[in-house]
């Protein structure tokens, strides 16, 4: 799998991707997933994909040609709009060629992509392209796209993105979410490529491909994971069963009726055949209602 | 969806469920996923379940009788091992008589079980029953279990989980891992049901329904965003292009080969047809080798 995270800022836009391919287990590779295509004073459009490895090589390999069939080129795109219906076309195109090959084999046409940048003096702006070839954008209410195994990092994009972020704030997050992923799921794997792309600056500025002896984001990854439990330690445990006198903290109360499961009540003990002897209780198959 | 996330530890066995069932977004309801079983003095177990619902409330229904065919039954199983296999020929027995009738709909016969819990003497054990009745138990490297939605709240249990935690800091962990995915996934609602099982107790002692005004896990959801937050500004941005006195928080530095993205060069500039001069550049397809 992959794990490609992407931010669209009033400052500029964050491209972080993962490198690892695995088809099984047993058959794991470094490629990288992301691509940048610049003009230096013209433009700079970053790319990013996940899914089938095939499929998404073909699709940058039609984008990097110089003449679609109507002229139309990621070099020429007048916007960013533009280059992302170019890049919905070659998704198309490579359907077209590979689906029904691919589902002989039973294989899925799954690929996803993140298409970023600037073009001239338009603002920058931040696209997903789906298998369908068709796309979003991203809007301030959420500033990122996440492709690929975009679950165990979403939670801290969700509690700190937004679009005012400085750059290096925001690629901070990005990295976090990152370590999250690479810590939970082994389908996602160093080495990481990070661009941070200034607004209005149109050329490649902040690149970094991040290995395991990098020293900020080894710095990052053991101060977050630290203090993530000093934090965890530091939350008090709740108060069970607290009586009206106890105020903080209080999960559950003795005061009326205290909440019960849902439960299924054991049979008469006589059809338990157990030697043990114990109250006869009433059978009651379906569950109570919550009484809390 | 669901999120049910169970953790079985030195001093007892967690239990937490969401109560958020949809069939399509158009479609939410509210169903308890947790069951219990108890014969207070003899045996405590606790089901939950994701995936089906009329398929797991099927299932329920199945282990509830007294009797199964060979006289076996989950009151008078003689372990957790042997109580877990009466789940998984339970999930078989639906499977036979309704899998062939979802399939004409195009329904996958898809069910997952979390079940733990004690029996006599025994020591507690947690057991994971998936669609085809198999199941699995969880181990001290990996104490914890987790069905549905379980990417987003599988962070914090990888960092912090361990045999050893008190009952009610497992319970504080297991609240901000389903806090993280109530967060980032809108398939999975309140109440949560919470059951915290002391081993050796037999009886079900601790367990509350969590709604909206619960203080403890209002005071939780809070103090954890808010100092995430503070955690997370509290860590230094990154230093980029780094010169060689700067030996702090460094990213990325100027010295020898700085690190290259996979490009895509612009083709000749004639090929563009832009009408701003640019220096001609080498044409490139492929990706050259990072130079980090």
């Amino acid at each position: 799998m992959t794990y490609c995270v992407a931010m669209s800022l009033d400052a500029g836009l964050i491209f972080l991707s993962d490198s690892r391919t695995n088809a099984g287990v047993d058959s794991v590779g470094v490629f990288r997933k992301m691509t940048v295509f610049e003009n230096p004073g013209d433009r700079v459009l970053v790319l990013m994909s996940a899914g089938n490895l095939a499929i998404s090589q073909s699709i940058r390999q039609l984008i990097s040609k110089h003449h679609s069939a109507d002229g139309r080129t990621i070099w020429n795109a007048a916007s960013m709009y533009e280059a992302a219906q170019i890049v919905g076309d070659a998704v198309r195109t490579v359907y077209e060629r590979d689906a029904r090959a691919l589902g002989n084999f039973g294989i899925d046409f799954n690929v996803s992509m993140i298409l970023g940048g600037q073009i001239g003096n338009a603002p920058c702006r931040l696209f997903q392209i789906y298998s369908a070839g068709n796309f979003i954008e991203s809007q301030s209410e959420t500033p990122f796209l996440q492709i690929g195994e975009a679950k165990y990092g979403k939670p801290i994009l969700d509690r700190v993105a937004s679009p005012a972020m400085p750059l290096d704030e925001a690629a901070k997050c990005a990295l976090i979410s990152m370590d999250s992923t690479l810590r939970s799921n082994i389908s996602v794997g160093m080495p990481l490529d990070l661009l941070v792309y200034e607004s209005g600056s149109l050329a490649v500025t902040r690149f970094v491909s991040i290995d395991d002896n990098n020293q900020y984001f080894n710095m990052l990854r053991n101060s977050w994971g630290q203090q993530l439990r000093r934090v965890f330690e530091g939350i008090d445990d709740p108060v069970w069963n607290a009586a009206p006198e106890v105020t903080s903290n209080v999960l559950s109360t003795n005061a009326g009726q205290a909440s019960r499961p849902p439960r299924v009540n054991a049979p008469p003990q006589a059809l338990i055949h157990q030697p043990e002897p114990a109250p006869l209780q009433t059978l009651a198959e379906s569950t109570p209602p919550n009484q809390a």
